[in-house]
């Protein structure tokens, strides 16, 4: 299916916000096999979006909008559309009881017409209700099709509230189920996550299955410091396909085992934060160059207070001698950006806190150079030091990049990927 | 100017990589009093490109591109910009000789046929060298108008290279001041910054200055806890439109001045933290709820070390009590989410440091409320200890939100705003 991507609202053109939806909507529509060839954005302006909509419907075998759909007089997204499409709007019975129970639960004093105008819906709309606002969402098919002016069932425009919450609740309750029950093939995929490979290292190594293949399919994708992979199936029935995304994941297994850490599109933090949490290991850190960035991370996990004790970042010299014991000798010889401080700072602080695992970072994430006693040391070399229940060792980075924020955020994972490896042994 | 952003890149509608490029270009045209009426994405195919661009340049008077400048076989802006047109590429000898250049330069074995396309320009083009990379930017003015198929020197397209780093550049040395060189009139603006106040809250307060006026014009913007301001004006002459914006700042800042700490579109870290630099403000702090995340932010600030002492993220109440000598009982009685323990954690965290200012953080981020002896403690109520030169306050925030990451960076974008308070006193 050819896709357009289509939201409607005068903020993201004036720079207020950013275009989140369209972000989110790319990656599941990739997700579900359909070909994303256009985004659109245009304002609350009845004819810009009339114009617009009906020269992207000749393209287009899906349109999914977003926006528009609110009370206020600048939302004209379903008259505008319907319009174009030469439909009109009407009380829809449906909506409009659920209005009116929503209203009775928030102890609404009225329902103001602008209110009711909520539930007002193009004639020949697929109706969808939404559990978490106000404004139902719905589907147009059936539209007359631009070359020869017959109604086309296989064209669908889709149209949901702008606020993210929203729109992500009715595309994964309503729409999404709805764009499935199109096709006659049942869908499986699989979002595997890696960490430590390059995306065209990837590519190199898993070129054989990707030639190979045409079902299921394979797709990388490179984010700052990971790469992911996208394997995918379309079979007869959602068994078969199920069976042939795991076999495929298996095959990739083999190649690309020891890089993979999460085969359900979870964020490396998550992963780690929730096998601390299962198998009980406390946590403590000391951060130099990430400065927090690690702590910060961790604590965004619900649950983690159960085994995070605590978190010091020792980000001068005194500190790291007052709070972690670092001999000043250790850092007057061998700089405190250096391997064998950052080991002193994880035994330091397992001495301090008894937290079985014990993590720290030091390093020069930058602008430029960093240098002690007269020896360079060069931008991005960082050092990770890895306290385990009485082992330490040290993982050493070498990013090459005078990228301050770069720098620290690699490190940060790094130091993510390191307990993964060291508490999965 | 009616204008369109159009952003060429199979990459962004595959979901590997949000468009940042649009994001930043919105804000710029806005700034310069350009009217942003479509953004556009469309990914490296020639036909669905050239398609859409003659389409845009009916209703637009200026089109911004990004990407697809590069040197692989998948770029093909300019060729099929240039076939869009009516124009075609030659080699552009400026651009060459910038290219041999900068081969030379970085010791390039040699110049690829691809390296060369690079300097392949449209006939037409009015050429801007990047010293950044190798993809020059270009403009083409004098196409033939849609409607009459005559040139039109009114109408402007502008291509840019992808890479955000080259765009930013290419757009603030080369692009931005060409297309003021159009106009007769000149142009000046503050984005100012304020904390403290919601955008609607911010609307009400400044409306009769905001009815009032047609130049100076007054913008908000809302951004997760801040809410800033555009002031721009258009003028015969730059002092005339510097002095307007500037009488206008007048006005506002008798009106909201409190809550203003920044006039040149700075963020409220770089401010707070150029603060402490300048007054040689030694800081240290201790995290609850924000858990890192000030320090983090804090770090993000080149040449911090030379105030910032150490930062302790005490999660656990044991963490509280062995770093901060914060009593058990005053625990026991108040909770940990308690002013009186944000206080005695601001307090510890100085005795135990020495540094000027100690700012702690302690509340409940969510999800949901928590209790205390049996007593409710609601999400979204945080509490800061702010200790100054011998001096401790308490900031309380009730948010009322059940969401752990919002809460949290209120908790921390309001820690910056106290310091700031305190240290400008």
């Amino acid at each position: 299916m050819r896709c357009a991507i289509l939201t409607i609202g005068t903020e993201i053109l004036f720079g207020q916000i950013a275009n989140t939806n369209t972000v989110y909507l790319t990656r599941e529509l990739n997700n579900l096999g359909f070909d994303v060839l256009y985004h659109h954005t245009v304002g609350d302006n009845a004819h810009r979006l009339k114009e617009l909509i009906q020269e992207i419907y000749k393209d287009c075998d899906l349109i999914v909008c977003t926006g528009g759909l609110g009370p206020t007089e600048d939302d004209l997204t379903k008259e505008t559309i319907a319009e174009a499409f030469g439909d009109r709007l009407e009380m829809h019975q449906e909506s409009l009881t659920q209005l009116e129970a929503f209203a009775k639960r928030r102890g609404w004093k009225e329902i103001t017409p602008n209110n009711y105008k909520q539930a007002m819906m193009p004639t020949r709309a697929t109706v969808f209700q939404n559990d978490v606002g106000t404004a139902p969402a719905f589907a147009l098919t059936g539209i007359n099709h631009p070359s020869n002016n017959l109604p086309d069932e296989s064209k669908i425009i889709v149209t949901m509230p702008g606020p993210p919450r929203e729109m992500m609740w009715m595309w994964n309750n309503r729409i999404k189920p709805y764009l499935l029950s199109f096709s006659d093939k049942a869908l499986s995929y699989k979002i595997i996550r890696t960490f430590g490979i390059g995306e065209s290292k990837l590519e190199t190594v898993l070129l054989p299955l990707i030639d190979d293949q045409t079902d299921p399919t394979i797709a990388t994708y490179a984010k700052e410091g990971e790469s992911s992979l996208r394997i995918a199936s379309q079979r007869q029935s959602k068994e078969e396909a199920d069976v042939a995304v795991d076999e495929m994941l298996s095959k990739v297994r083999e190649i690309i085992g020891e890089y993979i850490y999460s085969t359900s599109d979870e964020e490396l933090h998550e992963v780690v934060g929730r096998a601390l949490i299962e198998k009980n290991i406390s946590i403590s850190v000391c951060e130099s160059c990430t400065g927090g960035m690690f702590a910060a991370k961790l604590v965004e996990i619900p649950g983690i207070s159960a085994v995070f004790d605590r978190g010091l970042v020792t980000y001068s010299n005194q500190a790291k001698i007052e709070e972690l014991g670092v001999s000043e000798a250790l850092i007057n010889e061998y700089s405190p950006e250096s391997p064998e401080v950052a080991e002193a700072m994880a035994r330091g602080l397992a001495e301090k806190t008894g937290s079985r695992l014990c993590i720290s970072s030091t390093g020069v994430a930058g602008p430029g150079n960093s240098s002690w006693n007269n020896r360079l040391i060069p931008v991005g070399d960082m050092f990770i030091g890895v306290y385990f229940d009485g082992n330490v060792h040290v993982k050493e980075l070498h990013t090459g990049r005078d990228d301050r924020g770069v720098n620290r955020n690699t490190c940060m994972l790094t130091m993510f990927n390191e307990i993964r490896k060291v508490i999965s042994d």
